[in-house]
C-alpha cells in the first residue's frame, strides 16, 4: 500500500503519494501554509486532494519545524503556525483518515531520510545539520533517532558557542545558529557595516543575506570571505563537540548555506580538524554534503513511514 | 557464579568479587598502579588474589579512565599507565583468566552504576557528570549507554564553553573541564591572585586545590566564592547544552568538586534555568547527586558485568 507523507512548513504545506518501494513520488503537491481556512483544514485538504484513486493508503507520516513530541504527538510551538501551539495533531490526522499517523520534528526526519536513502547509508551513528536560515539536526545513535524522553532531542542549533555572542533567533545569546546560519552570517556582515567596515555592500543594502555574502566573497570581498570563515571556524568546533559527545563515522550537512561551496567547507575543515582532541575521531570519519536536496524532509517523512 | 570488577586508575588497581545479586561485594582489594612489575602484571596478580575458592567466576568487567574501545578491547591512551597505548588489554585479561572479559570507560561505566543502581533507576535518558580534578561524563540514550562508533563517545569535559579560554589539560583552549573542574577552580583563582587579588588565600600558598577553596568560600572568601559561581555558571549552561541535545529526565551530577553543596549546586541550577530555551526541558526533568559514592567505577562495572 501506499503512503503519503507532509512536509509542514511555515511558508509551505508539501505532500506527497509514495508506492511501497522506491523515491519516486507518484503524486507531489504543495500548497501555501495560509489561507483563509486554518492551517489544518488546508492540511486535511491537501491530504484529500492527493488520496489514491483505489482509497488504500497504510500510513500517513507528517514531519513539522519546532518543538513536537512524536510519542504523543502532541506539537508544543511550530514557527509561523501560531494556533498549533500544544495541538493534538496525530490525533486529529488519525481520526480524520482513520489510517496510522506518525510524526517528527522535520530535521530530525532530515537525518532519518539521509540515513536511509542519502548520503548516510550504511551508518550506525550519524550527525546530520542543516544550515540555512536557521540551524537544526538529527542523530543517529546506534541505528536509532535520538529523540530524547519528550521529543525535544538534537537542538543542535541552539548550544552555547560563544557566551555573550550575537542574539539568536531564539533570543538566547551565542548560540552556534547565531554564528554559523545564514541569518548569522548576515548578521555579522550587517554590524561589521554598521561599525564602518568597507566592503561591496553599501551600509542601506536591504538584500544583505547568505547568499549576496557568497556571491560578494567570489568577487573577492574581505569582509564576505571573513563573514564565512567566522561561520565555519564556529560550525567546525561545534562539530568537534558533537565528535566528542556521539563519535559517529558520518557528519552530513545540508541546506542554503552550504551550497556556498569551500567558501563554508574549507573553514569548517579547518577548525573541526584543529578541534579535536584526539585524532582517534577521524580515523574512518567522514564529513560530506547531504544528497537528498530540497525533498529530503518528504523522503525524511517517508522513512518514518515505511520504519 | 560470581563476578570480578576492577576499576583501573592511575594511582590504585582497586578490584572487587561480587556475588551474583546484591551490591555487597565478598572481598575488595586496593593496590597501587605502579611497582616493580609492569601494570599489567600487577592487575594479573589482583584478580588472582581476589579469585574465589571455588574457582567459578562467571565474568571480569574492567573500568579504565582515558580513550579505549569496549568492542575491540583495545585501549588507546589511558593517563598515567604509560605503556597501554594501543594496549589489546580485553584479550590479555581473556587469554589469561580463560572467563569472559567486558571493558568500559570509567566515567561511562559509572554512569551505567548510577543508571542501574543508583539516582538514576527507572530513567531511560540519562546523563551523568563526574566533576573532581577533571570532569567527565556518561550518557544513557535509550536505555543503551552511548559508546559511540568506537567508544570515543561522551567526552563532555571537552566540549569548548569559552573560545580562546583558559587551557584545559588535554592543551586546549576552553574546554567545559577548564572551567569547571576543580583543576579549573584552582586555577581562576590562581590567575585572580596573581593579577593581584585580595583573599584569605596568599599568592604563594601551595594548597590552592577546589576543596581549600570551598573551605574559604565557607569563611566568606569573596574570590572563593566567585570561583564556584564561574564553575557553576559554565556547567549549568553545559547541562543545558546536554538538554538540547540528548533531552534526558534525570542529570546525575557526582565528584570531588560537587561535595562543595549549595557553593556549586545553587550556580548550576540558577544558570541551567537561565539557559533551556524552552522550559518544556524541565518538565519531568530532575537535576541531582549521585548516590553511589567512592565504589561508583566499581558498580558500574558490576552493571556491565551482569548486564
Amino acid at each position: 500500500m501506499d503512503d503519503i507523507v507532509v512536509d509542514i512548513g511555515g511558508t509551505q504545506l508539501r505532500a506527497a503519494l509514495y508506492p511501497p518501494q522506491g523515491l519516486e513520488p507518484r503524486v507531489f503537491k504543495a500548497i501555501p501554509t495560509s489561507g483563509e481556512k486554518p492551517a489544518i483544514d488546508r492540511l486535511y485538504d491537501l491530504i484529500e486532494s492527493i488520496w489514491p484513486v483505489d482509497a488504500r493508503v497504510r500510513r500517513i507520516a507528517l514531519a513539522a519545524p519546532g518543538a513536537l513530541n512524536p510519542t504523543t504527538g502532541i506539537t508544543y510551538t511550530i514557527p509561523n503556525i501560531p494556533n498549533w501551539n500544544e495541538l493534538h495533531l496525530l490525533e486529529l490526522v488519525q481520526n480524520r483518515f482513520k489510517v496510522e499517523v506518525r510524526l517528527g520534528n522535520d530535521a530530525n526526519l532530515a537525518a532519518l531520510g539521509e540515513w536511509r536513502y542519502g548520503a548516510g547509508v550504511g551508518h550506525h551513528n550519524l550527525i546530520y545539520l542543516t544550515v540555512s536560515t536557521g540551524l537544526g539536526g538529527g542523530i543517529i545513535v546506534n541505528d536509532q533517532l535520538l529523540v530524547g524522553s519528550s521529543g525535544l532531542a538534537a537542538e543542535v542549533g541552539h548550544i552555547t558557542v560563544l557566551p555573550g555572542g550575537p542574539m539568536c533567533g531564539c533570543g538566547f545569546l551565542g548560540h552556534l545558529e547565531a554564528m554559523s546560519s545564514g541569518t548569522g552570517i548576515a548578521n555579522y556582515v550587517k554590524r561589521e557595516l554598521a561599525a564602518g567596515r568597507q566592503s561591496l555592500f553599501d551600509q542601506n543594502n536591504a538584500t544583505i543575506d547568505a547568499r549576496a555574502i557568497a556571491a560578494a566573497a567570489k568577487q573577492g570581498d574581505a569582509l564576505s570571505i571573513e563573514a564565512f570563515n567566522q561561520a565555519g571556524e564556529f560550525l567546525g568546533r561545534a562539530i568537534a563537540d558533537l565528535l566528542h559527545l556521539f563519535n559517529p563515522t558520518i557528519v552530513i550537512l545540508g541546506g542554503s548555506v552550504i551550497k556556498a561551496g569551500e567558501l563554508i567547507m574549507a573553514p569548517v575543515r579547518r577548525s573541526l580538524h584543529a578541534s579535536v582532541i584526539s585524532h582517534s575521531y577521524l580515523d574512518g570519519f567522514t564529513l560530506t554534503t547531504a544528497k537528498l536536496g530540497d525533498k529530503v524532509v518528504l523522503v525524511g517523512a517517508l522513512a518514518l513511514a515505511r520504519g
